[in-house]
């Protein structure tokens, strides 16, 4: 545990940009998360905002609003599209430096590069943390082929779009796995997964492409070989046909996972974040994902992002009717199906 | 045209590493090339080597075979797994310093980066060119969804596995379809297109994988706006299902090409570099190209590596039977099948 941490989201917590701050106020291990900012969403507690269950955890409109001194880190929350620092929040980690809150970041544009930040935190005698700062190409690893030397059974949870749960349903899986008796290591593959403490991972997006198979096997070979698990769980990223770019074929071709978990949203008609672009159609994920990647999709978790609440039952049964596959909604009906799945694989 | 150049390709000129100078001495806009280097070929004629047709190109054993003293260049001509470079090479790159030759390179290691080689060229007065270096992030395009507004028919060239002929077809079927009368604009994604000269591109596989997406469209764009082409054709990497990692993915779904040609080769077995993960159907690849992605594969161009001379005719033809679509061997045939199937889309 790193200490204590505020996570700002402004104008970001009740929308998809928000996915970090979401995952760090449902779980993480390296934080104690005190409260979220948002000031369009201020005096509400962010689990009934997020889930419609209070955790206790308060969104506030600024950092003066939070009376506790002991705040450790200041943490950004927000996903932004090129992962850029919008004016906004650079004065708001400007504000907190002079707190002297450590800045912990997962943008693109590295806040330790910026000259005005870097000597602000240098002043304040604060660290600025780049999670997604990648290391020097000589650090980095290259494909081997080790992986066909992975005993644990491996599973990864992909989705048909960005945005949808991919992450969360991993972690809800681990979890499930371990309570079932089955020792589950996680591999984490974007920065909120390193903010919320995974051991084992990298950071797929901000990976130079040659490299990104490499480190993908390097990471699983390693929770392999360091714990010995039965099971290793690989976080995807993002979605094979999303237009802005995909993250799913590497997790395929090189982390070879003998099942993957599909999530899907049925009441998106488009990708996220691009209105004019059309999603595929979820049985074409499947066939491709069975028929060319030679991997079993055992189970779909339902996103119901857009669907009239009292649709979404029978939604549900629909797709397990037409895939022929486990489908729930994890975050509502928990991952039990899909445990079920897993161990039957 | 920069200048006169030698090609430094020690040991690979007769296998896949040596790509990149198999694509300079059949076609480059860029240089001169006066030799190649690989003392395992020395005295041969490198298209004799290459393509059974004598190019007037020699392969020397090293620069000291080289009389003309009015070479510019000395340009590494291998792809390394890893982008690497050895030891061999490092004695090369700095005895062509010392002869006063400016230096080009395509590896993932930086020349430019290196203590020695740098200071080398910094006393010897010649420059260091690492085309693979990407840019800073602030200067990277994230995808806008512009591509949308692209007048030109897009036509990629991908492949069922790599180094197999993607640029070659590609090359081919953008000097075919110019001398069919249209204007046809190359996107190149690799370091060999730019050593080749090509006007518009990126180095997808040297470029952080967020940023993929929105490189390859704005290159496709830029060439859009700025010659309004007739077609563009968009130059592949690695492959979907290459265990090493993918680079097909980005190049279906963020450049949203109208038609793909497809190169395969029907003799191989394994993944080229990895004997142990063997191929997917090619089949396969189609059906996802198609029902995944919503492209259309229009022709197939086929490598013959490793099948017996007499039997490729029989190959293509069984080949054009099974997946209906027109089938050739660029490299012998030409590629007027291509050009047809281009214009009939």
């Amino acid at each position: 545990m790193d200490g204590k941490a505020v996570v700002y989201c402004e104008g970001s917590f009740g929308n998809d940009y928000g996915k970090t701050a979401h995952g760090l106020v449902r779980h993480t291990e390296r934080y104690e998360v005190v409260a979220v900012i948002d000031s369009t969403l201020a005096g509400q507690d962010s689990g009934d905002v997020l889930d419609d269950r209070a955790n206790g955890i308060p969104v506030v409109a600024s950092l003066t609003d939070l009376s506790d001194d002991e705040i450790d880190y200041f943490v950004i929350g927000m996903a932004t599209d090129g992962g850029t620092l919008p004016p906004d929040a650079r004065a708001a980690v400007r504000a907190a430096i002079q707190r002297g809150l450590n800045v912990d970041s997962g943008l693109h544009e590295f806040l330790s590069d910026d000259d005005e930040i870097a000597s602000a935190a240098r002043n304040a005698g604060v660290s600025i943390r780049d999670v997604r700062k990648p290391r020097p190409r000589s650090q980095l690893n290259f494909f081997s082929g080790d992986i066909l030397d992975v005993k644990a059974l491996r599973i990864a949870v992909l989705g048909t779009d960005c945005a949808l749960g991919k992450r969360t349903t991993a972690t809800l899986l681990v979890q499930g796995l371990r309570a079932a008796g089955l020792k589950t290591e996680l591999v984490g593959t974007g920065q909120t997964s390193w903010l919320q403490g995974v051991r084992y991972g990298f950071m797929l997006d901000s990976t130079v492409n040659d490299f990104v198979g490499g480190e993908l096997e390097h990471a699983i070979v390693s929770a392999d070989r360091n714990e010995s698990p039965d099971i290793i769980v690989i976080e995807g990223q993002a979605c094979l046909t999303h237009p802005a770019g995909s993250g799913g074929a590497e997790i395929l071709s090189s982390g070879r996972p003998q099942g993957v978990i599909l999530q899907h949203a049925p009441g998106r008609k488009t990708y996220s974040g691009y209105d004019d672009f059309p999603l595929a159609p979820v049985e074409q994920h499947i066939a491709t994902m069975e028929n060319l990647f030679g991997t079993r999709v055992i189970g779909v978790g339902i996103n119901p992002d857009g669907l009239p609440v009292t649709s979404i039952p029978e939604v549900i049964a629909d797709h397990e009717r037409r895939l022929r596959i486990p489908c729930c909604n994890p975050l509502r009906d928990g991952v039990a199906k899909l445990i079920d799945a897993v161990r039957r694989l």
